[in-house]
C-alpha cells in the first residue's frame, strides 16, 4: 500500500498536501513516501533522472510522478507497468520511461481517461490533484489499471532525448543534470565514462567553462581534497559530480542544470 | 485518526517536526497530513484562504492550523466544530472561520483552557507545540471537545475582514491573495466575478498596476498562451489568477500578496 | 516502531526521501517523524543543539541524525543507547552526545561495522542512505545493537566543544546558535544565565555587536514589545533569544550562527 511521490511542486504551497489528502480520501490505508518535490519547475529531464536514480531504493508500490509543463493541453495522462511489476503514473512527456527502463522496461501502458477515476470537475491547471493522484490512489487500492483507460502501445509513449556526452582524445564534454543543496554539480557522466578517459584517483582534470578554466582533482570523497579545492568524484548514484570541499561548486563555477563543460585530463 | 496540519512555520526549523512528535506522544495512532507550512510568516488572511480552499480535499478528521502573530497575548485558543462534523483547532484570530463556513458553518466552539490537555509548562512563544498540537491530539484520540474548556458563542469569534473586489463599467479592482512557487498570482476574484465582467476566453484584459500597464489574454491553461504571454485564467481553486507561460508573473509584474491591481476588459 | 530523523540534507533534493525508502524496505512498519532537515549544511553544533532540544518532545524509538561533513573519511559510524533506553544512530562527530546526555547519559555505544546491516555497495558520499538509515531500520525492526558491530567505550566518543558564554560585571558575551525562519536569534544563554545578569522583564539591554550597538527590552513574548522594537526573551526551549516584533532580528542586526555579541544590562 505504498505510493511514492515526486514532483516539481515545491513545499511552499499546498499542492503536495492537497494531493496527499486526495490520495487518503480514496485509499485510506495508503502510505506515501515523498521522494522529493524540489525538482526545478518544469524540468522534466531532471525529474526523469532523479526518478530513475531513486526508484531502486523505494519499496515496490505505485510510483506517482508529476512534472507537467503541458498540463491542460493534449498531452496524455498515463499509467504504465515496468518489467518488475511496479506501476507508474504521470504525464506522457518522457518523465516516466527512464526509470521504467531501469526496472525491466515498459511492459504495458494505459491512458488515464476513466471519468470514474478522476475528481469531478477536473481543473485545467492541477492534474496532479484531479487526475494523477486519484489514479495512483485507485491503483494502490487494487483497481486494475485496465479500468483506468485504454491500453497504449509502449512504443507510442513520448521519450526524452537524453543529452549524451561527447568524447575526444583525453577529454569529454558533459552536461549538468542536477545541482544539489550542497552546491554539488551532477554531470551526465558515469563511472564507465570516467574510465574511458583513463581517469584515476589523484589525477588532475581541467574543467573548461565558457569564460573560465579551473583545475579539479579526481577524489573519492570530499575530505580527500583540501578545503577549497575542486574535486571530481563518483557520487552516490555512480555519476561523476563536481564539488568543492567545504564550499559550493555550483556557486564558484556558476553552473546550473543545462550548462555544459569540457573535462580534460591533465596528468 | 487523521489530523491535517497547516502553519506558517516553514520547514527550515524544527517547529513542524516537534509538533508531530507531541501529537504522536499523545495519540500514537494519529496520522498527520501536512497541508502546507509555507504560509507567509504571520499572514493570517493567506492561511485562512488556503485552509478554506484545501479542506474540502482532505479526509475528515481534526484540522489543526496555526498562523499566530499574537502568540503569548490575550488572544484565545479555540476549537470549533463545523456543520459537517469536522473539528478545527487554532488561534482565535480569524484563521479558522472561512474554512468552517464552507463546511456547513460554525456549529459550536470552545476555548482551550484545560491545563490537563496542554503541555506543562506552556512557553510564551510556541503555542503550536504547547497548546494547539496537544488539543488536536486529544481530540483525535477521542476526548470530547467540551473537556478542553468552556463553550464559546460562535458569533463571539474573531472574523477577518476579507478584502472584497470593487467593480465598475468593464473593470474590477482586485487584491493579490497568494503567489505560488511558479510565480502565479491568485486574486480575490471568482469565476462569477469574471462572468460579471463579461470576460470570455481569448479576450484581452488590461492589467493596471501602480507604475505599469500590461496586457493579458483570458485563457484556459498556460499552454493556451504563447511563451512569455501574460494570461488570466481560472485556477485550480476556481479563482482568477495571473500567470506567464514559461515564466513568473509575480516577478515580471512585481506583485506580492496584499497588492492591488485593476483589470479592464479591452475587447 | 518510531524512527525520528534529523539532518542537514534539506528538502530540495531526494536525500531525505531516498532514506525514507531505504528504511521502509528494511522495516515496512516503521513510522518516520522528520524533526527537521533544515540544519545548515555541515553545522554539527547546530544539529546537536536542535536534537537535544527536540528529542524530549519525541516518542521513544530510534533517533537517527546525520550531519556529516566527514562522510567517507575514517570517522566512525555509531549507535548508542541513552540512560532512558532510547537508541541513537549517526556519525561519531559529536552530533549525538548532547541529546543523549539530557536523556540519562550514554549507557552503551557500538560501531556500525556489520556489512549485513548496510546497503551493498556503500557509496563514499551518502552514508545517510547506505549506512545510517539501514542501521536505524534494523534497530527499529528489533535487531540487537550488538549485532551491528563491536561495543565502544562511551568515553571514546567524539565530543563537541560547546561554546560557553563569558560573564562580567553586568554583562555577558554570548554566541548565536540558531537563526530561525522568523529571523529570531537563539543564543547560548539559559534562563539561569539571564538571572545571573539580574535581568528582569521590562529592563533595557544593550546589544554590542562588532560594528553597531542596539537597545533591546527584556520581554515575555513578541507582542510585549512595540512593533519594530528589539526584544530579548526566553524562547520555547528556555534559551535567551533576540527578536523584533513584526520583523527579522537576524536581518536587522546582521547576525548569523557562530557570531558573537555582548549583552549589557542598562537599567
Amino acid at each position: 500500500m505504498i505510493i511514492t511521490f515526486l514532483t516539481d511542486f515545491g513545499l511552499q504551497d499546498d499542492f503536495v498536501g492537497t494531493c496527499h489528502g486526495v490520495i487518503r480520501r480514496i485509499a485510506p490505508g495508503a502510505e506515501i513516501i515523498d521522494i522529493t518535490h524540489g525538482i526545478e519547475p518544469h524540468q522534466v529531464l531532471q525529474g526523469a533522472f532523479v526518478l530513475a536514480n531513486t526508484l531502486p531504493y523505494m519499496p515496490e508500490g505505485v510510483h506517482l510522478a508529476v512534472v507537467d509543463p503541458g498540463v491542460g493541453t493534449e498531452r496524455r495522462a498515463i499509467a504504465l507497468r515496468s518489467g518488475d511489476g511496479r506501476l507508474h503514473v504521470g504525464p506522457d512527456n518522457g518523465l516516466l520511461p527512464p526509470a521504467a527502463e531501469r526496472l525491466g522496461g515498459i511492459e504495458a501502458a494505459w491512458e488515464l481517461t476513466s471519468a470514474a477515476h478522476r475528481l469531478d470537475p477536473v481543473s485545467h491547471t492541477f492534474h496532479g490533484r484531479d487526475v494523477f493522484a486519484p489514479a495512483a490512489a485507485h491503483l494502490v487500492a487494487g483497481v486494475d489499471p485496465a479500468e483506468l483507460g485504454p491500453a497504449l502501445k509502449p512504443d507510442s509513449l513520448v521519450r526524452l532525448l537524453l543529452p549524451e556526452p561527447a568524447f575526444g582524445e583525453g577529454w569529454a564534454r558533459a552536461h549538468v543534470i542536477v545541482v544539489d543543496r550542497f552546491g554539488n554539480v551532477q554531470l551526465n557522466l558515469t563511472s564507465t565514462h570516467l574510465k574511458r578517459l583513463g581517469l584515476e584517483q589523484g589525477m588532475r582534470v581541467e574543467l573548461e567553462l565558457p569564460l573560465e578554466r579551473y583545475y579539479a582533482v579526481a577524489a573519492r570523497t570530499f575530505a580527500d581534497a583540501r578545503p577549497g579545492d575542486i574535486l571530481l568524484y563518483e557520487d552516490a548514484y555512480w555519476n561523476a559530480s563536481v564539488a568543492i570541499n567545504g564550499g559550493s561548486a555550483a556557486e564558484t563555477l556558476s553552473l546550473r542544470p543545462g550548462d555544459h563543460l569540457r573535462l580534460r585530463v591533465v596528468e
